[in-house]
């Protein structure tokens, strides 16, 4: 039984770190903000006495020893949010996983296996590309190297973020020893929970994704003096391919989504023939098939809109992740939760990325999903009620202990 | 005749004031290279003893007196540019007129009626809009008020950046006593005459045109777990309008260009639906009809794209000129002194703005192009050859002695 009100004090509390004035979060990964949010979570861990580490990639990992030494089942999510993101997001999943290991501790319960709380660093991907790229790197799918040299907008190197705000730490960024599952907690973000009238979701993969950059080079020329045929206008190129990245999903699979999120224009003058457009892509779907469809037809628009527009393409792709299945015995175990609390809930596949598609990797991997409110998030709008958080971190409770064992 | 090497130098002088790594001007008005350049323009009418005058919008003017009092010749353009502009633009005009006054000291010709020379205050408009904003208000069209209120993209208002660079001048930004005519020098900015292989264009008018800001609000949300008919995307609306746009020459006038020069997305993130999208448009005419009719049919656009993808939209002028016919006197000067000087001189319409624009309400006016090659402007790969600078600098001086009078 996860008590509710400090739970609910808990997850106020990481609210406040990077509130902004919209009722949300500014909490990019290795701001400031995320150094506080970070101080705030280790000790939280040291009150519990856990075994803290923080490693090259600044995951912060916090270990409660079990009866045996068997693999350790391991619970988080992440503390970094979206700009003008939402409260619930990714903490939630990191709270619940506290008061987990909290009431453990008040209850004198001793679990079978080692438990370890984690937070992973970039989740969110906003900042710096790809998304969940420390745990990628924890599951030894990419190297610390090429992480370390990855750069944000401002051309900030993500390990001089990181050492700025002294979480570089000294662990490998590896699993240390072995795990015999991961369960995190996340808000749905989408509508389906809500819509079904659903308590909680059970998660049985994740979509795979491809997000891109298309950067048109086209010329600078006066808008009143340089006839149409004479032009070489790189918006123009660009907002051809998001016309035709909107028209995908209706022309693919009926589960994919496609989106432009980004667009920045040089010289960005009213009254001058864009020189330069940069926009990036992201294109999901649970069939990988698809993906790579979609991939090779925004291609074809790409070439197209240079073509008929006159100017140069450059694609950089900035991360893709193939689909996810996650372990039967682990998806069960949720299941098995949610009917043991009586809680309705529903089987669904995330749309989302999350950090344990690279867990799924190393260990046995499932999911909780918690209702989101008109299927919000990304935005202050996000709202879970404390009854659905509630739900889902019971469900998740129980879950773990099914796993860890007693 | 003029000067041709101190001509060349005077304009290299220019160009070093805001000078770029990529050979063009950031000159934009009001900032401190603005002031720099203002600065040694004083320098130069001061130089010659003219009687200098900076009114209220900073717009800087320099006379010397005629045989009589009779309404005076003023010449001149502006000396601001674009962000990573070209150096000739409008400082070619300045630094003719510049050079005209200069000839006029050295050989001692007194005209007969007083001849002016004027630096107008922001004709950009890339900063504030609209551009020819200080040549508007000196017309009487708008107020001084106004264009004080006037703001930049950071929310600076105009009269606070004209007062930092210390140009805020007392004379009212009014004509002060008659004016016979006014006789601006700038590049063509357009292809025609490299492409007719002419040496010097003719103005006999300029079009008309419509600037607008159209800003779609929409819902922030996840990419990858929002079903794309629950979306309320400000980004492909806006993309939809700007294809619209750009479709918009070939199915009005056969001289209609239209563009869009500058967007900007909030909340700019890879995974995150836009929510808010901001871009600019900019329509011309020869035919005021035409104009009308293209706004008309944009706005259908906006509000269209707004309904498909369920976003709310805003729309703000930005700047409405009406297209103007120059005195025939005037362009007869400037045919005329082609003729005498035995340049292949062709008759067009203007497809930019200029100040001449405004002026053409107060007193009879015409204007001079020189040659732009490969019709680049507001770029730093604009380029005008030092022959066609001095082509139209001799045709410019030879017509302003037209009207002068000796
Ligand atoms: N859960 C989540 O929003 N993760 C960020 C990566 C993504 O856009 O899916
Ligand atoms: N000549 C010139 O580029 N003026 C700026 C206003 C315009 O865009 O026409």
């Amino acid at each position: 039984d996860i008590d509710r009100d400090r739970f609910v004090e808990t997850m106020k509390r990481q609210a406040e770190i990077g509130a902004n004035e919209n009722g949300g979060l500014d909490r990019l990964t290795l701001t400031d903000a995320d150094r506080e949010v970070r101080d705030w979570f280790r000790d939280q861990l040291d009150a519990l006495d856990l075994d803290v580490r923080v490693d090259e990639m600044g995951n912060t990992f916090g270990r409660r020893p079990g009866a045996s030494d068997d693999g350790a089942v391991l619970l988080g999510s992440h503390l970094d949010s979206q700009p003008n993101g939402g409260i619930y997001d990714g903490p939630l999943g990191v709270v619940a996983a506290l008061e987990f290991l909290r009431t453990l501790e008040d209850e004198g319960i001793e679990t079978e296996r080692p438990v370890e709380i984690v937070n992973w660093t970039n989740e969110e991907g906003s900042r710096f590309q790809p998304a969940m790229m420390a745990s990628e790197v924890w599951a030894g799918k990419t190297s610390v190297e090429a992480a370390y040299e990855t750069t944000d907008g401002d051309g900030v190197r993500f390990v001089d973020a990181l050492e700025r705000i002294g979480y570089r730490g000294d662990t490998p960024a590896e699993p240390q020893g072995p795990y015999d599952s991961y369960l995190e907690l996340h808000v749905e973000q989408g509508p389906f929970l809500e819509r079904g009238g659903h308590d909680v979701g059970v998660v049985t993969g994740i979509v795979g994704l491809q997000w891109g950059e298309i950067t048109f080079h086209g010329e600078a020329n006066h808008t009143g003096t340089t006839p149409m045929q004479y032009r070489n206008d790189a918006l123009v190129a660009a907002s051809d391919v998001i016309t035709g990245i909107r028209r995908l999903p209706g022309t693919l699979g009926d589960r994919t989504v496609a989106t432009t999120g980004d667009i920045d224009v040089e010289p960005g003058s009213i009254n001058i023939i864009p020189e330069e457009v940069r926009f990036t892509f992201d294109v999901r779907d649970p069939d990988d098939d698809v993906i790579a469809e979609g991939l090779e037809r925004i291609k074809a628009e790409m070439r197209a809109a240079a073509e008929r527009e006159g100017v140069d393409w450059e694609y950089e792709e900035r991360m893709s992740a193939a689909s996810v299945d996650f372990a039967d015995r682990c998806v069960s175990a949720v299941r098995e939760a949610a009917a043991d609390l009586s809680y309705d809930a529903r089987e669904m596949v995330s749309g989302a990325g999350h950090d344990a598609t690279h867990a799924a990797s190393v260990c046995d991997t499932a999911m909780v999903f918690a209702v989101s409110e008109g299927g919000k998030s990304h935005t202050p709008d996000e709202y879970t009620s404390w009854d659905d958080c509630h739900a889902a971190a019971e469900t998740y409770a129980n879950a773990a202990l099914r796993l860890a064992g007693v």
